[in-house]
């Protein structure tokens, strides 16, 4: 274990956290440094993500994420069962085979996809975007704004729209309260994908909830939700018209059969635009698309930041 | 969740268990009611046990054997790193999707292990079976000893043999002292086979470790080290002279690639035995064999019971 992550576990044993400390420990800007170095270990070769297991148990099934970050010397996992019910990520000392922590409930997951969607966004929006759609109202909508609101690329609007409009409401006035920031509620879908610099597509739609054309040149989407061949909550024809296709994973986002999005171009890993390695945006009138399939191993990462926070707490 | 399994879970969240809890809250008789209750449920078609997933990490795999128990309500895995290092079990109550706990350390494994053990052996050997001959003397070989200890076939005498004889006669000490058992440190490895009524082979040996000429008629033996065509601890012989070769589970057993201990018949599974709807010892003189897999879903039984025995605690 290197220095920069030594979390004296030997010593103390291992922690048990739940959503409180989530909320209470984990800011923003720790989560999104841990997901963006996460991105660039993988990138690197250092961090192992193999494929999601899936344990038949009766009526769902009990998947599990694995992964191991070779410079920070930690592995685990996080487990989850398709039916729902607390998560839980557990993380090991690789050197030692201590375990340091088992991070249970719901709020861990979303946090670690909200801030990979950050780093996204701050990878492949124009450096000058400022106003956010974001169609979604959900736990995974918020997070997305939680991280991206802690950085540089944080929204002077956001124009949410959901499928009910109180929903919406109360998601909006959460946002102003907790974060900060103007929100506007829109009345149609459209509202919140024309004329906004970066769209947030966070839905449970098996179907298309937007048009293609409704995207403006100089765009930036992300799309947290459906995104097989059969069920996608984002056009196909929306590809085409990208110059760039990013993904977190894009051997996982080849498991997940997302070939409606990849058009000619094969997806481009987060990490190698992270990294310098591979382009993102070329032009300010570039419309580029993020398909978030949630990395195997940024959870752990995730979880080791708020190991660290947690003992710097006493 | 039945009435006879309500954790409370709800109302309290779930806890971190470690070593120092399960040594002194898993006393052996509760260890082996859990594993019998288990292994009567699987045979019932009550508890699903999955094949064992794999994700490779580095120089390791991180591995996870799931269950669930449809009467108890419960569901959950063991994880462990082929490296070593902490094994971690959790549980969940199935129904409200709660975490109920998550155990760690080294403890809980081998004290299943050894439960599902003293199950075979109450099973399988002679009703008047008195002395027993173990080969190994680690923590497998120890928890056989606790668990069978603690039941009706509870051994008069005990011959231990190991490759090292300083470290056998510390277990002996050790198993004098805290199981009360007189126990004998054999010169030859033949001591602790022939003669005995029951023998427990607990070895990381690849190949055999006894003789199969040398286990006398009446014998019970269970095989708990490495058990595939190219590795096995016990002769391949042996299957031919066993009246019945039993195993906690005939699945697993055949994804191992127990061939060698096939012989003619099929695997007889421990549950089939225990709800008498299959053959186990039928007479005094023949020779009985057991194969240990480690049942999946036997770890989530025992977690559960050292959790009910937790909070009793308060």
């Amino acid at each position: 274990m290197s220095e920069d992550h030594d979390l004296g576990a030997e010593l103390t044993g291992p922690v048990l956290l739940g959503d409180a400390e989530v909320r209470e420990l984990l800011d923003a800007p720790c989560a999104v440094r841990a997901v963006r170095r996460a991105l660039l270990e993988h990138h690197a070769g250092g961090l192992a993500a193999p494929p999601r297991l899936r344990a038949k148990l009766g009526e769902q099934e009990l998947v599990f994420t694995a992964g191991q970050l070779a410079g920070a010397g930690l592995h685990g996992f996080r487990a989850y069962g398709t039916g729902g019910g607390d998560q839980l990520v557990a993380v090991w000392d690789t050197a030692s085979g201590a375990l340091l922590a088992a991070v249970h409930g719901a709020e861990l997951g979303p946090r670690r996809t909200g801030a990979i969607g950050a780093v996204a966004v701050e990878a492949l929006a124009r450096p000058d975007a400022v106003r956010c759609g974001l169609i979604g109202t959900g736990p995974q909508a918020w997070t997305q704004l939680w991280a991206l609101a802690a950085g540089p690329l944080r929204p002077e609007t956001v124009t949410v729209c959901g499928r009910r409009r109180e929903r919406a409401e109360r998601f909006a006035a959460r946002v102003e309260a907790e974060l900060g920031l103007p929100v506007r509620v829109a009345r149609e879908v459209r509202e919140a994908v024309a004329g906004q610099d970066v769209v947030i597509v966070a839905t449970n739609s098996p179907r298309p909830v937007l048009e293609a054309e409704w995207v403006a040149p100089g765009t930036h989407l992300s799309t947290l939700g459906p995104k097989s061949p059969a069920h996608h909550e984002i056009p196909p024809e929306l590809a085409a018209r990208a110059a760039v296709i990013v993904t977190d994973s894009p051997a996982q986002a080849g498991a997940y059969g997302t070939g409606h999005l990849l058009g000619p171009a094969p997806l481009t890993a987060l990490g190698a635009v992270l990294a310098g390695s591979a382009p993102g945006r070329t032009d300010a009138e570039a419309i580029t698309l993020f398909s978030s399939v949630g990395l195997a191993g940024t959870e752990v990462a995730v979880a080791a930041e708020l190991v660290r926070r947690c003992r710097e707490q006493g």
